[in-house]
């Protein structure tokens, strides 16, 4: 299923560790702080506590959301480029 | 349905107004650039409209994601507050 992963984190050590370890679980970036990509439910059981590992007790907080596909259909994005 | 509106918005001010008007729709702010609840599916339209409009021709990205029941049950969220 595809999964977004959007994230809020103070400390840019460990937003860039959030951000790695989407990358790690094959999520794509979408936005500054949020990723998208295809998960089975165990993968995004363990990415879930990988993430909870690395923020530890930093301050910040992150949300992980599966999408069936009839979800998706209906999903919009509004997107600007820049072309400097 | 439930509804996630995701943004990236590059200048200040249109991106308070993207935020006014998901507050407008009646959406609580769950991330710094991120809010969610309920709307219509005409609603969802319009809101999506209305943001395509404040975004105008300004560098960003904004995405909407319906998200059925079945879908936000599975939804997790890691989140640790500051004390201070």
């Amino acid at each position: 299923m595809q999964v977004l992963v959007i994230y809020d984190v103070e400390n840019d050590r460990v937003r860039l560790k959030v951000a790695n370890a989407c990358k790690d679980y094959g999520l794509q970036r979408v936005q500054y702080s949020a990723f998208k990509g295809e998960l089975t439910g165990n993968r995004m059981e363990e990415l879930f506590f990988r993430l909870k590992k690395i923020l530890g007790v930093d301050v910040g907080n992150i949300q992980m959301y599966p999408m069936c596909d009839k979800d998706l259909k209906r999903a919009r994005e509004i997107e600007n480029v820049s072309i400097m």
